[in-house]
């Protein structure tokens, strides 16, 4: 595969995160990275240690108190979107952005210059972007959808790939398919570790099977030393809670959130999950949406997993038995492995799909062996 | 995805199999089947019903006897290449075909008519043929490359598939992916469930790590009801026991068989098999061949698993972590199941590419997401 140049959107938690994986892998060069005050950009290829050094602790939690309280001074999501509003640099705002460095967010690397828009940067270099990583879990559930939007209508041509969970947003995405299609755009989305990383495996699991009775995805989370880094991820998981969606769950204070969490002793379990993997293994053609359980255990108080990741597809095989496939992660691999690894992987799928011109909406189960 | 015609060259237990298989799936028409004797040709699609029940327990073991003792007037499977040689029409032999009708192997079905170049048959209707099954799993090794050197030089395009095991074959259609890129040919070896499924599953739970310290890929593979129709792969695995290879393998009576069988209690254990599956993940760039181990036991007189097949990939994560991410198939999927599933996955996903003019010769592990 020839060499593959892309760009990280976010630098909270999973942005940070898939540069430095991606120092680890050959053929992928992170040439751009961006939050809501700056852009760094270098076709020669990021100096990853220097921008994670300098933004370390770079965790934008502002969106998430959204109709919270709001630190005066703070600022929506949508100047990401920088729709003609006032300028959002680094010196303007001393909203959610935590970091060490002097500066605020991405702008503390030398390598990164304050920017009203970065996102449109972004698109202005996207001529030698081959692949864009939205690594932005936590913003309003169409903010994704309508920078696609904006991608496309600032002539972008290659991949646009996120980890979220949520089916209504591929929902979204689907509407945009034919644009898609038409402009060279191959977006891959929920390409984290789930639904990414395991309804792939789901997928490959069905291939024993003429027909799919069942999946059974069951996850478990130790995010004691990463609870920090990863607020954005935690009060997404609250979301899914019988009590609480996604608009609840971005209303809840900090106080409120850990509230629950000490309600719960740390360790929420989830069951019966509104995770987009369903919808993913549906339209891969394994099985009905409705034949997909996802639930799992979350513990922000212990690093060990409370629970083993495990995805169980039982099935019929075409000489009439029926049997369970089962694919485990180990303990001791992080979510951030778990989703950082898949992310990338899947980004090097997309665009290979792209550089074939295919092109529109895929799952990470479409990008396996057909079913 | 669009509709898919596909061949199938030898209708042993492998082709018979897949023909059934691809009953239930979406997209998949079955258009020829051949065997040493005739072909099979309706680009409506074959009535596999007719077809299977025809030649139920069709199966060509007679290449397997090469070199031992052969039965006056049986034919070398040269004949399928059929260099000009005399006519091997149903009427002319009396070799290794076993099959329950009145006339010999494929031909007994109404819709077959005997030929003396079957492949030839099928290359000559290449036009309406999206992919070929090569499912000739005991022939000399360098059988299929040349089979796919006949279907270049009779300008086909297109996917051809095998489900071989032998990392020597892949040497060998290595040497010819050049030809194959210049012709539109897209050659998807090893596809069926080791290496196919397999390292698949490996490459798939590599995706959790930054280096892979080592995959152990352990089958087990219960054959009592199955092993009249698997003679062929039976004396295939002999060949990677300690005092044999292919050839010596390839030499062995049916008497001698047995009594190795008879040896072992009719339980055979192999341990570091030279399996393609070591080269296959060394392609997709998941690990070195050598961090590859493979392995399994077979049990010729229970269709109970001895073992359950299990891939283990231990690897180190960006952050640090050493863990082990696994891959287990159900003990009541058969080696039936686990091979033509698979290969008719990698079907499709190989007209996909093919499609999207993707050519050359790839591994099963190269069509995951790239690690």
């Amino acid at each position: 595969m020839d060499d593959i140049t892309f760009a990280v959107l976010g630098t909270g938690g999973i942005g940070r995160r898939a540069l430095e994986v991606s120092q680890h892998k050959d053929h992928l060069t992170p040439v751009a990275a961006c939050d809501r005050h700056g852009t760094a950009i270098d076709f020669d290829g990021l100096d990853v240690d220097e921008l994670l050094a300098a933004t370390e602790g770079n965790i934008d939690n502002e969106v998430a108190t959204d109709g919270g309280e709001r630190t005066e001074g703070s600022r929506s999501s949508s100047e990401l979107r920088s729709d003609g509003g006032s300028a959002a640099t680094a010196a303007d705002s001393d909203g959610g952005v935590k970091q060490h460095g002097e500066d605020r967010g991405v702008v503390a690397s030398e390598q990164a210059r304050p920017s009203e828009d970065p996102i449109q940067d972004v698109i202005d270099h996207g001529d030698g972007i081959d692949a864009v990583l939205l690594a932005l879990p936590n913003y309003e559930h169409d903010f994704i959808p309508r920078t696609a939007d904006r991608f496309v209508e600032g002539g972008y041509s290659g991949v646009m790939i996120d980890v979220l969970k949520r089916s209504r947003v591929i929902d979204m995405l689907d509407e945009r398919s034919e644009t898609f299609e038409d402009n060279g755009i191959t977006f891959i989305c929920g390409a984290g570790a789930t639904p990414g990383l395991l309804t792939g495996a789901a997928a490959l699991a069905a291939q024993s099977f003429v027909e799919v009775e069942s999946v059974d995805i069951w996850w478990g989370v130790g995010l004691k030393s990463g609870y920090e880094d990863n607020r954005g991820t935690v009060r997404e998981d609250i979301a899914h809670l019988p009590e609480y969606d996604i608009e609840t769950a971005r209303a809840l204070s900090d106080e409120a959130i850990e509230d629950i969490i000490d309600d719960h002793d740390g360790v929420i379990e989830f069951e019966d999950m509104e995770h987009a993997d369903d919808v993913l293994l549906e339209r891969a053609g394994v099985c009905d949406a409705e034949d997909v359980e996802v639930g799992g255990i979350l513990d922000v108080r212990s690093d060990e997993k409370p629970t083993t990741t495990t995805v169980r597809v039982t099935g019929r095989t075409f000489d009439g038995e029926t049997a369970t496939n089962t694919f485990q992660l180990g303990d001791a691999t992080s979510m951030e492995a778990n989703v950082n690894g898949p992310a990338l992987g899947y980004l090097k799928a997309g665009v290979r799909r792209n550089r074939a011109g295919e092109y529109g909406v895929f799952g990470p189960a479409e990008l396996m062996p057909g079913f």
